[in-house]
């Protein structure tokens, strides 16, 4: 039998790589005068809904497709903040 | 005296939005084989280092630059998933 999971991954751009998006954010707050902001790192959430027999198939296919298609490994690190399984009221259909 | 926070904020499409560049990523999921995915929500983090006197402080000029800023109210929904003291450990300079 095979179940729905959702999987909550987050990609950010790795410790020390340059970050304009993230930069240019920081720039905009400022000149809006929020002042007390130091430091914004920008990177992207992914909502997959997934079918799979289990949860530790659905966590393998996340990470693999994580590494192939959501982050980029060279400048990017991604982490699987949630995985659980698909109810009807959290589809959002 | 004034302390360093940390916020990570989380910006979604709404429910019901229109989001292209989930519907790409899953497209690009099916090409690969990964037949088993049914949805992609693609969405935005962000990690925000602020100095404020207090957490009230901090929270409440997190969420009005998410509302300004981060997010767009139109077509998007944001949260604050966390907000912790910056330790030297996290700062990550």
């Amino acid at each position: 039998m095979s179940n729905a999971w959702v999987a909550e991954v987050v990609v950010m751009p790795k410790a020390g790589v340059n970050d304009p998006q993230g930069e240019a954010i920081l720039g905009g707050l400022h000149d809006l005068g929020y002042r007390a902001v130091s430091r914004v790192r920008a990177g992207k959430q992914f909502r997959v809904e997934i079918d799979a027999e289990n949860e530790a198939a659905a966590r393998n296919a996340i990470a693999e497709m994580s590494d192939r298609v959501l982050a980029n490994p060279v400048i990017e690190v991604y982490e699987i903040e949630s995985l659980t399984p698909l109810t009807g009221a959290g589809a959002e259909r």
